[in-house]
């Protein structure tokens, strides 16, 4: 009977920290609330360029998808690239000019179409096409939340929009998981 | 010779054909810049709230990600709910309260935390967690944006907070996907 009684309290933990270890997620450690002005913020030296990670992958373990805040300086813009994710744009503040190649299933990017935007625009890239983002507007920042899927981003970069495909320059991790991806924040275990 | 060049013209037609067809996408047939303050915005019932789908799965075509604005005024809020994507809310102006049942483990959501935001905030949602998001600022509206991943989401309301997880009622297509269920506005062919 007493053998009995714990057996029962013994797979009454076990279930129980079977239902605590299935609660467990990539994100368990980060708080729930967090202040985006209280944020580490960086230019990772790109001239005009701005960025913080809201919601990343190897930074805080999110797993399917990543929001990020960037700001450009007038006249600053993003590298020509390209990345096999989706990928939102919606504008805060500022206006500039989305340059695409749609033409990217030729061997280099080619001339990019042109996409002028303002605030409250929100525009998306094809997956696979090469794009560059530039403040246009030569009076006022540009401030946009970036969304990704599936991370984190494998970034191909190009030196011109003739650059063949094949001589894009991978950069994996991105700029700003570089750090984290040495030292990761949050689930240092995973 | 003649039939020769015929040849070369008709390989280089198919060629081109083929690389059009694998560069076409979901979202083929979605402008690529779009007005936020154009697209269609309603409360789809529920009171004090509003909803715009700025990149949507069944609406758009996206296979990711989706990004949503949504406004509640001042008491407003969502209905309990769980669901098993990732989500990020990027709180624009006002403030409120997350409700919370991290112990979504147990046989039913049980007592939510209590997690007050304000402007400048973001938060998120550990998958499969029973939530909540309310303007408890009597003050003012409630705007954020919300991403969520592996659309399109399948979404499970709760009465309140004690209702067992088995008779949480599915709701699927969401609110906002039903009219677009039936007559996608993008690649209907898909």
């Amino acid at each position: 009977m007493f053998r009995r009684r714990w057996y029962i309290l013994f797979t009454a933990l076990l279930i129980s920290a079977a239902a605590a270890e299935a609660s467990r997620r990539a994100t368990d450690g980060l708080p729930i609330v967090r202040n985006i002005s209280e944020m580490a913020e960086d230019s990772y030296g790109l001239p005009g360029f701005s960025h913080i990670t809201i919601a990343g992958s190897i930074m805080h373990g999110f797993k399917e998808v990543e929001v990020w805040h960037q700001t450009l300086g007038p006249g600053a813009g993003t590298p020509i690239h390209r990345h096999s994710c989706e990928e939102i744009f919606v504008v805060l503040e500022g206006s500039g000019t989305l340059y695409l190649a749609s033409n990217s299933h030729l061997k280099h990017p080619g001339t990019p179409q042109h996409f002028p935007f303002s605030s409250n625009s929100t525009f998306h890239i094809p997956v696979d096409n090469a794009h560059q983002v530039v403040n246009t507007n030569q009076d006022q920042h540009l401030k946009f939340l970036v969304v990704i899927s599936k991370p984190p981003m494998k970034l191909f970069v190009y030196d011109d929009w003739f650059v063949p495909h094949i001589a894009a320059k991978l950069l994996f991790p991105v700029f700003w998981d570089e750090k984290s991806y040495q030292t990761p924040q949050v689930n240092d275990e995973l």
